[in-house]
């Protein structure tokens, strides 16, 4: 099997435009097939309080109703979709924008409403493995932005770093699928202040006892259970890191099986 | 060589949610190889007011400023082309979106400043012919929003009607295309205010005339020039005309060679 990287950008590796100019310039230098998988950052809140909306919150998350889902279409597809794609274009990748609607991409149904009423907001249930194939084996690099849809006309925001998960899974069947989430930390800390308290290696049991013990930020969890996800999931590699260990050798977070 | 079927849908058929379905539903229904382009209608300009800005005019032209670049983005590339792409999966028609970066579709210059500085609108100079036929032999049916990109790493707004002409001359290389501009009236009218003026057929001799004797309006004649402009490049029929048009027998505007 042909190796393939999935690379995860966190939304503060792609606002600031000197820093998604050095994220990309790492990404594109990437060999053989590629996938880009992106958050949205602060584009979607900067452009709801522009308009003089506010986001919805309940009980701590963040709640997608109608509107802020049209937000959410215009900048993540839309602003900073294009901008990825047409910058990737400039430094010869061949990238091609996607939402979970192109292509019939990626499929989710509306989460179910229990104690809170997330709105539009889609939990994946099928990933166009084939589609995501064919651009690979034509050298096109598809950029996918964390919208997804439901079949039925209505798209749905997803959690970038689970579609992220759920892309590299279901690829590993066809490819040896090296993930990497990069964002502006090094990787794990046990002291979100201190550099030198990154954990080198994470396991399940490992992650289990620092979450007992409180030692991991509340933040870090869903991501590490994602990370998990894809590695008990058949992917051959996952890493968190900064943007450098796309083509260097640096401290990172490897997590294992 | 197969038949192609290439729609221009004016901004007027895509705002209202209603006669947004009725016209995809149209689309839809078409048989074979196809490729939806799509104009922003009002779009742009009520996210424009709604965030404050202003669209600059110099001498009746509209221009293109960065800030409204990024409102172009976020409408036509984001909510216009995502709805209309996950509502034709609905209709199960496997549509992709595509701006002109996206696999290097429609590349573009930046208008070159003579009298007028247009700001960031682009000439088209390339068509990636052969992305758009692999797409169209995968049964996959490009969506374009009226976006292109200069290749290095700057998005530009582009006229719609000159990216259906643009489009469809090119894949007549390896099609026989039918190219159809769709929007609210039944096609070119001498009296606007009157549906039985309509001109059956038109060709270039009696648009000149026409012209001449100011018996079309100003708006129609950029879009009868993309339209003669298809005819004379080799594709096999252009007409304008109203949604129906797309699947019945209705009176309509046949460009003639």
């Amino acid at each position: 099997m042909a190796d393939l990287h999935l690379i995860k950008a966190g939304g503060n590796l792609l606002e600031d435009s000197e820093i998604r100019k050095k994220f990309l310039t790492h990404f594109a230098l990437l060999e053989g097939p590629k996938i880009l998988v992106h958050g949205g950052g602060k584009s979607a809140t900067t452009l709801a309080a522009k308009m003089g909306l506010e986001v919805q919150m309940v009980d701590g998350r963040r709640i997608t109703d109608r509107a802020m889902l049209e937000i959410a279409c215009m900048t993540y597809a839309g602003l900073l979709n294009k901008s990825i794609v047409a910058e990737l274009q400039a430094l010869d990748c061949n990238a091609i924008g996607l939402s979970g609607a192109d292509g019939n991409a990626i499929r989710a149904v509306k989460r179910p409403v229990k104690e809170i009423d997330y709105g539009f907001v889609g939990d994946i249930t099928k990933i166009n493995t084939a589609l995501f194939d064919q651009f690979c084996q034509s050298g096109i690099v598809p950029v996918c932005c964390a919208l997804t849809h439901d079949g039925q006309g209505q798209l749905l925001n997803t959690n970038a770093d689970t579609l992220a998960a759920e892309i590299s899974k279901c690829l590993s069947t066809k490819y040896e699928v090296y993930l990497t989430y990069c964002f502006e930390k090094p990787g794990v800390l046990l002291n979100i202040e201190d550099s030198n308290s990154l954990v080198p290696t994470l396991d399940r049991t490992h992650f289990e006892a620092l979450k007992k013990s409180n030692q991991i930020v509340a933040g870090m969890i869903p991501k590490l259970t994602n990370c998990f996800d894809a590695i008990e999931g058949g992917v051959q590699e996952v890493r968190i890191g900064q943007m450098e260990l796309l083509n260097q050798t640096i401290p990172h977070t490897k997590i294992q099986l």
